[in-house]
C-alpha cells in the first residue's frame, strides 16, 4: 500500500521504516522538500520524502507522527481537504506543551481533543485516533512486551476504525488488543491519559511499557 | 485503629465497611449528623456516624471519598486544620461534572488538580492521593481480578505515603502494585485519566477492571 507519514521525527521515523518493512511504499512528509532528517531516513531506508502536501497525496493511508503542536498546521500545509479527501489519516499525536517545562500540560483537553480539533477541520477526512498512548518504539513493535497490552482506536467512520485495526494486526497487535472507545470524542480519554503516561515514564525510566486491561473473569 | 470516613455515598460505605470488616473503628462523616444514609449504615455495620467534624477528629486516619464537587467543602466543613492536623487524609476523589451530561468534564485539570488544592487548602495535613483511579467495589477487593494490576499514591510525605501503602496492603493490594509517582502533583496524572475511565467502563458495561502497567523484560 501507499502510506504518507506527516512528521520526521522519531515517531515519523519509526512508523515509517517499519511500514517499509511491511513492504508499503512510504514517503515521509515535512515543511520543507529538503528537509535533512527525511532525506537522510528515505535513503537508508527504501523509503521517499517529500512535502506535506506530497506525503499526503501519496498515501493511500496516512499516518499523522508531528509534535502535537504542529498537528495541526501539517494537515492545513498539507492541502488536507483535497489531498486527504475521503482517506483514513491515523492520529498518533498528543497536544503536548512543554513550553512552561516538565511536567507538560496539554493546549487542548477536557471538553475537546487534538483529534476531533482535526476531524474539525477536515470534515471530509476520516480521522483516527490511534497508538498515542506509548512510546513509537512500542507501537510497532507490540511483541516486545512480555505479555498482552492494549491499545485503543478512536473515530467517527466504522470502516476507517477496521482498516486501521487491520494495519495495527500487520504491526503485530492482536485483535484484542484493540479496543474501540467510540467515535473522535473519545480521544479525550487517551489524550488525557498523557499526563500519568508522562509521570509513569519518569519514575520507571523506560517508554517500553503499556497499559493491559484487566477484568474480574 | 480509628478511620474517619468523609462521604456517605456507595464509595463513603464501601471503604467504611472494608474497615470494619478489617477491624478498624469507623466513623463515616456527613454534612449533618442525622444523614439516614450514615445511620443506617452505621446500624448494618457496627460503624458509627457522625458529621464531617467529628468524622475526622475521630480517625487517626482519615479518607475523603465525596463527590469531587463537595470534596474541597467537605474538608472544610470538617474544620480540617484543627481536626486534621498532622494527619494523613486518603483523597480518592475525583473532579468529575457531570453538570453537562455525559462524557463528564473535569473542573480541575492540566496545571492542577484536586488533591493539590486540598493540600493547599490545607498545608498542616499529608494528603494522599490513591485509589481514584478505579471502582470502589474493587478499591477494598484487589484480588478480585484473575491477574496483578496497578495504584497509584500522590504525595508530599513520605511517611505517610508509607501509611497508605501499609493500609492498602492490609486490604489485599500487593506491595509491587502500588506505584509511588512522586508528589501530590502527580494527582493531576491520575484525575485525568478519568476521562479514559469513563469511556472504557461505557464499552466494557463493569467498573470491574484496572489497569496493570506492563514493561519490556
Amino acid at each position: 500500500m501507499k502510506i504518507g507519514i506527516l512528521g520526521t521525527g522519531m515517531v515519523g521515523k519509526t512508523l515509517g521504516t517499519k511500514m517499509v518493512e511491511l513492504g508499503h511504499d512510504v514517503m515521509l512528509g515535512s515543511r520543507s522538500a529538503e528537509n535533512a532528517a527525511a532525506l537522510e531516513w528515505a535513503q537508508a531506508s527504501r523509503g521517499r520524502a517529500g512535502t506535506f502536501a506530497e506525503a499526503a497525496a501519496h498515501g493511500e493511508l496516512v499516518f499523522v507522527a508531528t509534535k502535537g503542536e504542529h498537528t495541526a498546521a501539517a494537515l492545513t500545509l498539507a492541502n488536507a481537504d483535497e489531498t486527504l479527501a475521503g482517506k483514513v489519516v491515523i492520529d498518533v499525536t498528543n497536544p503536548l506543551d512543554f513550553s512552561k517545562g516538565m511536567p507538560p500540560t496539554l493546549t487542548i483537553s477536557n471538553d475537546d481533543s487534538l483529534g476531533e480539533l482535526l476531524q474539525r477541520n477536515h470534515p471530509g477526512v476520516r480521522i483516527v485516533k490511534a497508538l498515542n498512548t506509548m512510546w513509537c518504539g512500542l507501537m510497532v513493535a507490540p511483541r516486545m512486551l512480555p505479555e498482552s497490552h492494549h491499545t485503543f482506536v478512536s473515530g467517527n467512520d466504522a470502516d476507517a476504525k477496521a482498516q486501521v485495526v487491520a494495519l495495527l494486526k500487520s504491526m503485530g497487535w492482536r485483535d484484542e488488543e484493540v479496543v474501540d472507545l467510540g467515535d473522535i470524542t473519545t480521544a479525550r480519554g487517551t489524550e488525557m491519559y498523557l499526563p500519568l503516561w508522562v509521570r509513569l515514564y519518569g519514575v520507571k525510566g523506560t517508554g517500553a511499557f503499556n497499559l493491559k486491561l484487566v477484568f474480574a473473569g
